[in-house]
Parts: structure tokens; sequence; C-alpha cells
């Protein structure tokens, strides 16, 4: 095998959604009240939903651009790839990166889809479907095969949430977006017997809990003035939380047939993990009164976790200590993480490193995302024509060249200042959007 | 090398202060308001300051209990090894363990010593100077050689802590407890200018900032119901936060012979972090404007930081990906994850494993030690003397089996409660006292 022998599945990738988004999928009567994307002077693009505003981040759709332009600051559409929001352009960047399927995740409601949270539960409920149908009809439906479909909950309603999930698979939805920790958005945490309609539901649908690092809405920065990089550096890690909560719970006792990705969450800590776990189980097992039935905690997270990387040279080297059907990898397309175009010859720089043999590769690098997600994108292409070097011929004269930016150019101490408030807002009681 | 030869040197140990520790050790117009230990009438013994009462939790002085008896209860004095808070029945456990010294964090007063800031400054004072008098003449002054001695910060006062740093230091003592994170409790973050004077104190005495994991009073827990086990898995990692916080700070920039110990941090997570922290660096330096002078992230971890593990296979396999000039072992006698008095023999088991050869085990199980917090033991103790397998000759007759527990026994449902309450304390803006 050679790099472009590989077929690549990312199971975290981000979708800008468009302006049209809600365009016939909403009542009339929600029509003046739904979210709206709102140009403004500056030439920024934002979404306004009451009195909530969300600029796009430049992080968020900095494919394609140099590390020069990356910040937090807000940008225009037209700032920023046509294959961030149109689904047409974004096959094409999929293409010229040799990516057979993407995941994608939401971007303006929130990886949990808090946005959506109303005092007027009909209408929340109306946005959420509206947001889902638009996702797996517009967006999915467009190219069959290319997108493994993921719905955003009802964050609201366990009952509710498990219809939506219920609705959805019957059309092939096999992932549903959630919260890394209910608790912190002022919901019962996963320990709350208020989430069974929804792990039943996911069990009986063959659902996949995606939890997407940053999912609660809080980043975790140590203090206000931390430089960035501090928190930019924590984020894949900070899952761990989410993981250990889940994997200690009765959820999976209770529900042995839940599954949970740690989107975004990165590998290289897991082995560490996964030995801690064992360790605090035999350590403290017998007044803690975990059981897991003759199993150890590492076994058990094999059994339910589905871990995920982007660049992560040392989980690769690690992966037998991971669980090699355990590990899927992510393109991470549009963001700030991704390698996009090159994330190919990224990713096979570490398996030639490690000298993964190609039976492992093809389980990282596609086999075993179609396993967990329920998806079999060779129903609607052929395996040859799958492949990281047959997709890039096919996306040959497509144009993948930085382009001028449009809009003012923000001089760093600006774009620190932007990260500032941020983290101001993260570290008051002030619940920022996602 | 067989285990009988190693000689050890633990990093991070834990005294359970004895009740005369203040007697003659403070101006006569404080006795009546110092702190002092109360036995209740349940048995358990816990130390009163003012309004606060401290609890000796079970978890906190379990070497060489079943581990049945593990929890969060309060315990008495009585029901605890003599080695916790004697002296010299200390150094015969440790004899009995093999080790050849130890560096004990306190107990009472918290990692960063916070019980003791007061609205009386004077007072405050003089119990930070007590208690550090009592650690340095009456604990590690008992048996030179055998101790790292360590002093508690003057946490409330930049000036004043530096002061005590050099008082300190002009009498051999390199290591300083400090605080993971003063912001989060009410203090200037590391970021804050405010600890220069303190900085500058310990890179001219050659101190190292010794960082404890929980020292700033905050335990991660994911939700107020979320199972013991949680907490217990995520503490090492939890150190994560300050390390980032550390590493990408103007502290390590501006005062380049800073020296920070991540005490109980644990190991095989490094090489996942050092990764992930050069990449951040690979792609936001730009916009973050970090400047390491041609340097990575990774190089200057490697300069600046101390790391230490308990039990840690994957920590001693990774090795050379976390430095193998930064790793140290610690016992944590009596804690509960101690293996006391058989540590030799897992930390052996993990050296066997990985074929660690003789010169890397000596730097990981005392030369690192010595060289980082400036100790020499063998001017005290002939090397010969100092090995495992002599210490525990000198040992022998040593009691060091079970004794049966005096009180009443707890319930494992109750000791759930406990830990409940403990979590719930910790989550609420309640200031948990360590």
């Amino acid at each position: 095998m050679n790099l472009d022998d590989m077929i690549l599945i990312s199971v975290d990738d981000h979708v800008i959604e468009p302006p049209d988004m809600f365009v016939g999928r909403l009542p009339a009567k929600y029509d003046a009240d739904a979210p709206r994307l709102v140009h403004r002077e500056d030439g920024t693009d934002v979404w306004k939903f009451r009195d909530t505003v969300i600029p796009n981040s430049a992080l968020n759709a900095i494919a394609g651009r140099p590390k020069e332009e990356y910040g937090l600051e807000p940008q225009g559409l037209d700032e920023i790839r046509p294959g961030c929001y149109d689904v047409h352009e974004r096959i094409k960047d999929m293409n010229a990166g040799g990516l057979l399927a993407q995941m994608n995740f939401p971007s303006f409601p929130g990886f949990a889809g808090r946005l959506f949270v109303t005092e007027d539960v009909d209408f929340s409920l109306a946005l959420v479907r509206a947001y889902n149908d638009w996702h797996v009809e517009d967006w999915c439906g467009a190219y069959p095969g290319r997108f493994i479909p993921m719905t955003i909950p009802v964050i609201w309603d366990a009952e509710l949430c498990a219809a939506e999930v219920r609705r959805n698979a019957a059309r092939g939805v096999h992932s549903l977006t959630f919260s890394e920790n209910p608790a912190v958005m002022g919901m019962p945490s996963f320990h709350d017997e208020f989430w069974n309609p929804l792990w039943t539901a996911l069990c009986d649908t063959n659902t996949v809990l995606s939890i997407h690092i940053g999912s609660s809405g809080r980043i975790t920065v140590p203090a206000v003035d931390s430089p960035p990089d501090v928190m930019i550096t924590l984020q894949p890690m900070n899952i761990v939380s989410a993981a250990a909560d889940l994997l200690w719970s009765r959820v999976l006792k209770d529900f042995p047939d839940i599954k949970i990705a740690l989107s975004e969450g990165g590998t290289g800590w897991i082995p560490y993990f996964l030995e801690r776990a064992d360790k605090t189980f035999d350590t403290h097992a017998t007044w803690t009164m975990q059981n897991f039935g003759g199993k150890k905690p590492s076994d058990v997270f094999r059994e339910h976790f589905l871990t995920c990387f982007i660049t992560d040279s040392l989980g690769v080297g690690l992966r037998h200590e991971i669980g090699i059907d355990n590990i899927t990898w992510e393109c991470d397309y549009p963001h700030s993480d991704s390698a996009w175009p090159n994330a190919p010859e990224e990713l096979w720089a570490d398996f030639s490193k490690w000298n993964v043999p190609d039976d492992e590769i093809n389980k990282i690098t596609y086999e075993n995302a179609m396993r967990w997600y329920s998806f079999d994108p060779f129903a609607h292409v052929a395996k040859q024509d799958a492949t990281v070097g047959a997709l890039r011929r096919a996306a040959e004269g497509h144009d993948i060249s930085i382009r001028p930016r449009s809009h003012q150019v923000i001089q760093p101490q600006d774009k620190l200042e932007q990260f500032r408030l941020r983290a101001r807002a993260a570290l008051s009681n002030a619940t920022p959007n996602r």
C-alpha cells in the first residue's frame, strides 16, 4: 500500500451553515423569528437569534489560509472557502484532500444544539428538526456515500431527544452530537435517570453518542490572563473528564449496547488513562462498589468508546495499547488543526514512521468508522474510485490556492485581545454559546 | 543490578502533622489561637483552626491497611501507622519500604498553606514560619540525609514568600510547595507580575516550585453525582492545566532558571502533551506571538519541568519521549496510591518489563531527584547502606503487619455519601481546605 491507496473516512469535520438553511423548513409562523445570517458593516457575517449573536471566528474556517491569518476574530462568508458552507464546493475540497467521506458537526447552534433552547418548546423543537432535515436532506443527501449523517439533539428533553433519534435513524442516521457534560449546562448529569429514554433510543437504533471537545460550552482556561496557547494545547485532552465520567457511570452497565465517540479528543493520552483507570479499579473498587462483571475498565472502554485523532504520531505508535478497533481518523476541515489539503501526507508519514501494516491502516482510516457508524459508502462509490489517489485525480483543476483576504487585516495584539474577552466570558458565570 | 541494588529517593510523600508540632514555636500571644488537634467522641482526630475543621480522611493515611478500609471518612491518630506522624517510626517504615529518602508534603494546612491565611498578617506569618521550622528542624532534621526538606509558602504575599524562601534556602531547603493555580484561589495568576519577587527568589536559591495535584483546592469532578472513581482516575492528569499554563507563560521566558515539579502528576501522558504543545506552536505561534528563541515547547519543558510517577508502566516505557533527565519516582506514603511496603517490587517489575538499563534506572530512582532538588543524602548515608536491600536489612523486626481497626467500621454506602458531600462542596462556591 502507498499513500494514494489509502481510503479516508473522517469522523470529525465541520459545516458552516449556509444562510438559506431554514428556508422552507419551518412552519410559517416561526419564519420571522428564525436564526438569520446578518452581514455587518465591517464585512463580517454573524448568525443572530433573538439576543444572541454568533460570529464565525477565523479559527473555525481557516482551511486554505496562511497561518498569519489565524485568530478568533469574526469573518465574512466571502473570506472563507465556499467549501465551508456549499456542499458542492465541499465535495470538491474533499476530493482535493483525498477524503472519501466526512461527518460534519454543527457550528452556530453549538455542538449540543443549545442555541435552539427557548421558552417556546414547539419552536425549539421545530428548529432542531429543521436543522436535522437540512443536514440529512440538503447537505448529506446531495452526495450519497460522501457524508456520515449526524443530527443534533433535543438537549432539554430526553424523551423528545429519543424520539428525534428514532426519527433520524429511520432514514439512516447513526450519530448524535451531544454535550460532553450536560451537568455544566444546567441539565441533569450523565448519572441521572433523566437520560434513560435517550440511552434506550441510542441502543435500539445503533446510534453513536458523539461528544465533541468543548460541547458543553465550557472551555478550559486556567486563568483569565492565560495565553491562548494554553487553551489550544489543552483542548483535546479535556475530553478525559467526559471519558472518565462515562466509563465509571451506570450508563455503560445498564445500557450495554451504548457507543460513545470522543470526538477530536486525540489518542496519545488514552493508554495512560486506561492504565490509570485499571489501577483505580484495583485500588478502590472495594469501597466505591464498582463492578464490571470480571472485566477491567480498559476492557469496558474498548467495548464502548471510539477515539479519533487529527495528527497524533504517538497515538499511532501506541495503537495496540488504545485498541486497534477503537481508533479512527479525522480531518477537522475547515478548522485550524486540519492539515487539509495535505492531511493524507501528514497521516501517511506517521503510518510510515511506525511501520503500520496495511490491515491496521485500513481499520484506522475507514473500516472502524464504517462499523461504528453503520455507514457504507461503497453502496454508492466504487472502492477503486474511493482512494486518495482516485479522488485527487477527480479533483484536478479545482482551485486550492490561497485567496487574498477581502477585509481588514487584524494585528496579533488585537487577536490576543479577542482571546482575552473570550477567556473572561468562559471563566465568568456567563454562558458561552458553545 | 537487581531489585535490592536500587537506591530510592521519593519526591512525593506526606506527613500527617503530630499534635505537638507548634509547641514552643509560636510567640506566646498566639498560643491560644494556634491550630490544635482535637480528639472527638467518635474516636477520630481533627485539626481545628478558628472556624475550620480538617479531618484526616482515611485515603490520606492508608499505608498498611486492607483495601476494604479505604474511604474518605475521618480517622483517629490511633488508627493510622505511627509512621504517618512520628518521624522515628517513619524512618523505620521507610527502611522497611527500601526508601533512602523522601520529600514530605504538608497535610492539614493544605499543599499551599492556605489554612494559615488570616486577617492578622503577623499571626499568619508566624504560623507559616513555625510550620517550616518544625518541618526543617524536627522532622527532616532528626535524620539528616533521609528527607528532602520542603517548606510551605507565604501564599498571600509574594515579597514575604520570597523572603521565606531565602530564609529556608540558607539552611539547605530547595523545594517550595505551592498552588498549581493561584488564580482559582483568588490570587493573581501565574501570569501576573505580582509573583516576580517569588520567581526571583526561587531562581536565586535554586529552589524548585513543587506543585502538587489538588494544591489549588480545586478537585475535578464533572458532576455532583459522578462516582468517586472519576475523581480518582482524573487526579494525576489534572496537573496538565498547570503544566500548560506555565509552559506558555512569560515566567519561563523572564526567569530562565525557574524549575517546576509536577508533583504526583504521573508521566504516561507527558509525551502526548509535548507533541500537542509542539503542534500548537507550529500552528498558532504566528498569531499568539509565542517565541522560545528557536526552541520548541517540548525543549523548553525539559529545561524547566520535573515529572514523577508512583506506578506508571507506560511512562517507564516512554521515558525517552518524556526526557530521561526529567523523571523521578515517588512512593506517596501513606496515601492510597502508594504500594508501600512493596513499592520497590512494583517499580522493579516495570523496569524489568521495559529492559531499562542500569544508568537510566539510577536517574529515575535517585540521581534526577538529587540534582533537581540539590539534595545529597550521601553526605550522611554511605551508598552501600542506601540500597533497598541494605535498608530492608536494617528494618528487620519492624512490624509492618495490618493492625485491627480500633473504631467503627464504615459501610461502603456511607463512604460513598462522604464522597458526595465532598463533591458537592467542590462544585459549589465553597472553598475546600485543599
